[in-house]
């Protein structure tokens, strides 16, 4: 297969761990045969220093033309520290998704065997959860009109959704919990906000067409509580935009990491890879950053493009990493000078040669 | 001292738990004799029922005249399976903090060491944790304009705030750190949304009338994965209304039960206070909701009046009762039989008599 890939390392960690992830593909691509092809682009803070926008226009054509996007991850403190700055590294990511449309986020959280001791969470309470959210990405309060008072004493956010914004995604998270274990859980604000009220309204008819999900619905505050007491309750998780940042955010400490997390991007005509956490700061360039979330969502690319036994290899080349403790230091328990690029080293070499493989 | 208390007991597990409350105020009065009176009003699905309303003119009458209010729970599965009712159980909550202006509401996370064991976080994470919510409780998209299409196919809230309501409560915040630990993290998505951007440029600027406050700002979706990561990090945390909503909710699970987290809702002009658990319509009248939340919003009561002894001594009495185990289902892990009541009968005995009370 030939892929032309857009990639978007963007800000903090994100080129050390996008790098792993292309390395991953690349290796895919060898033992595969396949023809992939890499077209770098600036987004975020990277592409505010050298442009003046978070997203430039070249960025957007190239992820246009590509087949899809590999992204990073943008923002910087510079910029956190200064909440009146009219250019924003977070413009870039949220620009792309609107451009692109990609309408809905999908984050699977899986708790591994091996890990489950750098969870907060007791194992019992963690073992074998496997639930995924889909979360809406282009509409609610982050896409809203923003208002401000002229003396700049009032300002107003408006989440707005439409009935059309809702039924796409949970079209596709109803799918998914038909081919999982059928059971749908949609979390939202009903008992108080219109626009809650608007998703439970349509989540409500559209369950009439799927007679084989069992459908829950939950309040926010509720299910971040739920997230933690009872994990394995939950199979797909419907959640509008900005809910599912956080609710999802939430749920990395099931697993242990952020540094774990991947996620698929999808509209009808393009699609995105990312993983979940952020531009980490703190942690560029030290060689400490995880890069499992970006290969995770470079084995998340490879299934959306039907490649499943590609992806079902990078898996298994993560479970391996896992196993062997070729991890970085947020996950290691046994070795501690383990780098971001020692990590992609072996998983590109598991890839070549997996049953060779082992920590030397 | 004289006190005229409104007691709004609400809907599902509210009557059962407040009347816990009630017995243990008047214990305290019977002690340290005060005069408490206690007059009752109607509030949430069961004000519907019998008034049309949630919040009938009299119930709000009845707040105003008295000196505190002390309120139960609200919220009906009836409405949550009805996103369309007009009128909700949850108006009388909402309408009550908006009338009484109840702008403040203080909401303390504390780790029992007896209880750590039915927290689904490890011990070692929680040990220690003694955290302090201070929500915005009347602003914010709860109490912004809502609007619907006339096809029903599109709707929209509106989350405004302004500097005013940031600082006020933001005062209060800043106060109770500096008689802690002098640490305050204010927790807001500055980096999407307009509203966010107001809160962080208001108390970055009031943080140099703080200069001994350490202060720290998160992003709400990194608040939610660091409440449980790192709970030990923080101390105060400043946070608007939806979004302590849900971080507050989560945070129960730091403490193993949300039927132990009370709750201040303070306002210039009156006060209110109330356990944060909801109706949890499911436990109703099985003698089995644990009524220590309400009993330490009585506590919190008392602290307001200056009642410290008081408050001490029915703290006295909860720890004791968890040491003893005399506790409903939820936390009990010794006797399963341990009703509401009898939970309640057993504070009671302590503080009439703190030397002698044991388990019979
Ligand atoms: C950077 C930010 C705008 C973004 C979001 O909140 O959507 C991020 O937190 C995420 O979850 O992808
Ligand atoms: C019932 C609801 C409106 C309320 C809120 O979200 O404020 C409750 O969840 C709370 O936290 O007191």
């Amino acid at each position: 297969m030939k892929l032309h890939i857009a990639v978007l390392p963007g800000d903090g960690i994100g080129p050390e761990v996008i790098a792993q992830a292309v390395k991953t593909l690349k290796a895919i691509a060898t033992e595969y045969n396949h023809v992939f092809t890499f077209e770098y682009g600036l987004v975020g803070a990277a592409a505010i220093k050298k442009t003046g926008s978070a997203l430039p226009e070249e960025t957007l054509e190239l992820c246009k033309k590509a087949d899809t996007v590999l992204f990073g991850a943008i923002g910087s403190p510079q910029y956190d520290k200064d909440p009146d700055a009219k250019i924003r590294p977070e413009q870039g990511l949220l620009g792309l998704r609107k451009a692109l449309d990609l309408h809905t986020n999908i984050r699977p959280i899986i708790a591994y065997e091996d890990l489950s001791n750098k969870s907060p969470l007791r194992k019992k309470w963690i073992k074998d959860v496997n639930l995924c959210f889909y979360r809406e990405l282009t509409g609610g309060i982050y896409f809203g009109e923003k208002t401000w008072s002229n003396d700049g004493n009032t300002a107003s956010d408006t989440c707005t959704y439409t009935r059309n914004q809702i039924e796409r995604v949970a079209h596709s998270a109803f799918k998914a919990a038909k081919s999982r274990r059928n059971k749908l859980t949609l979390v939202d604000k009903a008992n108080v906000l219109a626009s809650s009220k608007l998703w439970r309204k349509v989540v409500m008819e559209m369950a009439l067409q799927y007679p084989e999900v069992d459908v829950n619905y939950l309040y926010v505050d509720q299910a971040a509580m739920q997230l933690i007491i009872n994990p394995k309750q939950f199979d797909i998780i419907l959640i509008e935009n900005m809910f599912g940042d956080i609710i999802s955010e939430e749920a990395s400490v099931i697993v242990g990491s952020i540094g774990l997390l991947a996620s698929a991007s999808l509209g009808d005509k393009y699609s995105m890879f990312e993983p979940i956490h952020g531009a980490y700061f703190k942690a560029t360039d030290k060689g400490i950053a995880n890069p499992i979330a970006a290969i995770l969502s470079a084995a998340m690319l490879l299934e959306h493009f039907d490649l499943h036994e590609e992806a079902a290899l990078t898996r298994r080349a993560v479970d391996k990493s896992l196993q062997l403790h070729i991890t970085t230091p947020d996950l290691n328990t046994k070795y501690d000078n383990i780098s971001t690029s020692k990590v992609g080293d072996f998983i590109e070499d598991f890839i070549s040669n997996p049953e060779e493989t082992n920590l030397n």
